[in-house]
């Protein structure tokens, strides 16, 4: 039986066929030789922190790794880099904006985190502008490699990070008040509502009314999108853990001018 | 010198940078983790059955080995998931909408097919809106791992299998009557007609005709872009077996208005 | 301690998710199976020469390998297929349009250059549209697996080759001379001038003056972004080794008007 790798993630928001992304998996390789070093999301929006931890989340679907965050806009400035370590084993790798913890509340949350400090384990010069690649990479190689965290950090406490940029919305008086967290390709529509919280609101086939300022669509909910006709829109249990909104075969971002960030209110109709 | 290991590639149209694509690939190396996992492409158009076959036919050009095809619009309905063995030896994996039956024209044909039914081999629980992961990812790592198509699945007839998006057009009476399967990033155009099928109509140098309703383009047939203007129009033997219409350094489907699923003659001037 | 493999890298204008991407792999695959093959870029804008010769400078970023550029308005027609032998080590591999110098000043300059000739060496039938994958991922294959370019192509003189698209920027008299050669997914710009060469001319914290024609805008010369206020334009060392001017949280490009093949003029306010 072939042995299982370390696997080492990345998600950025450089978009994809970026080189950085290219130089990031070389920097990870040369201080780990034998990590297997998978891309999970290059498509998370510019500077967006809803899109990139929406998007991080997935690496619940992966086994426990090291994976790496970068959706970064204070690159360069005060803000601490972080390696956490979560409830499952895995150690999340990126800076302190708050990008990293709903991830960690799909795998153990967080049981201890280190800021970054020791530059023997970065790489050297540190550009500026470029922490993905010559802090984050290079630490996320050497824990692949085997070095402790805190041979390159130093503890800080969970309570002192910065905060998630989107709390968990839960089902309260008959409602939900939620925000879209991502927006994917097709305009599929995902929000701050696990799966589970939505179960206590609705059973399939009932009819969810989404409200937005003054706008109201009401939506089925459905197990999949070949049960409503096509073009027509439907709420279902996101395959990523996330109540999701979307059109069979077409965008309901789009059509309904849904965005990130719009805060909404789902509610049986 | 080194073995070569079991290749898995796979298709998508999630666009490129889906976390999707992360994910499969974990899922695929959890269950056969010295498999090498090949992206082929991910920047099908949404839903487009043709856009999809098309880009699956590239799975000719990469060793025999284990290809998924994920362009599935009836994800989490009765549609079957299918296994087909090749008679090259390939095991393709996916839907049965038709999408993955070009490809396999393109390496020996369908020798045996079977509907996916053992939920042992999938990925638990799986997902009513994403079964690239929990059930072709899943299934295709368990092939690469050596499991047995049988032990996966029923055996199904080849003549069950739903048809393939596009026929074969061939020449008659001096004329091939085609559609417009994929048009790439540059504005390139492809027609379902092999290379070959063109040879038996025109010669190099020869000036076709390419007829789309109302409009005529007349486009000389050439090896290749350099041999005419920068802006000026050429057919061409395709790269990936079918035959092409481009402009040398520019858009074709943007200056002409064509697009997928468009019908066209091409005739010798 | 785990073993480095042989690492082969390609960067190219398909765009994204294309499948020429993962069959370039596979076919560098067949020819040896442990390389550790890494997408640089593949989002080079289309038949351009300047973006495809400034992402393949990224390389410098990368452990000594082979590195292919696919950026080949002329394949097909006489232009020549290269291998070039870096100072650091390097082959690189690509057409000869100047595409694959500037990369090479990044690592040791020209050292030795040859043209591929031995059909022996080559994805046979070679396409003659795709020379990146019958040609160059070939070629690359071959030279990983320890082939010498000397049985792949006949040496050729470094003063026989295409002149790169750009060439080095230098301070003057107060000013330096530039061209936009790169713009990225954030609308950030890159000139044809190193880091070192601003260095000479300005200081951190010093005013700059960018001039486009008539248009004139200063520019603050800062370490990173973070250090002005979102929405509000600096000038940087950037992270692959060229100055970059950039808006914070914004697009540059898109406010200005730049765009590659601009030329411009820095200088102290």
């Amino acid at each position: 039986m072939p042995k299982h790798k370390p696997l080492v993630s990345f998600s950025t928001d450089f978009g994809p066929g970026n080189r950085g992304h290219g130089v990031m998996k070389a920097v990870i390789l040369e201080r780990c030789p034998d990590a297997e070093v998978v891309e999970l999301a290059t498509n998370v929006e510019g500077f967006d922190l809803r899109d990139g931890a929406k998007n991080f989340e997935g690496l619940a679907w992966l086994p426990k790794g090291i994976h790496i965050c970068v959706v970064d806009p204070g690159v360069g400035t005060q803000r601490r880099g972080l390696i956490i370590e979560t409830g499952r084993g895995d150690y999340l790798v990126g800076p302190d904006n708050g990008v990293l913890l709903p991830a960690a509340s799909f795998v153990g949350d967080v049981k201890r985190a280190w800021h970054i400090t020791n530059q023997e384990y970065l790489r050297q010069p540190v550009s500026h502008v470029f922490h993905g690649r010559d802090v984050f990479a290079s630490v996320a190689g050497h824990l692949a490699a085997g070095v402790k965290p805190q041979e390159i950090g130093v503890e800080v406490g969970a309570g002192s990070l910065a905060p998630a940029p989107y709390p968990e919305a839960c089902a309260e008086n008959g409602r939900i008040s939620a925000e879209i967290i991502h927006v994917n390709a097709f305009g599929n529509v995902s929000f701050n509502i696990r799966n589970e919280a939505l179960h206590q609101l609705v059973s399939l086939d009932d009819l969810i009314t989404l409200t937005k300022g003054k706008q109201k669509i009401a939506l089925p909910y459905k197990k999949t999108f070949g049960e409503v006709a096509a073009g027509t829109g439907l709420i279902f249990d996101g395959d990523f853990g996330r109540v999701e909104a979307a059109l069979n075969q077409g965008s309901l971002a789009a059509k309904a001018g849904l965005k990130t960030a719009d805060r909404v209110t789902l509610a049986k109709c």
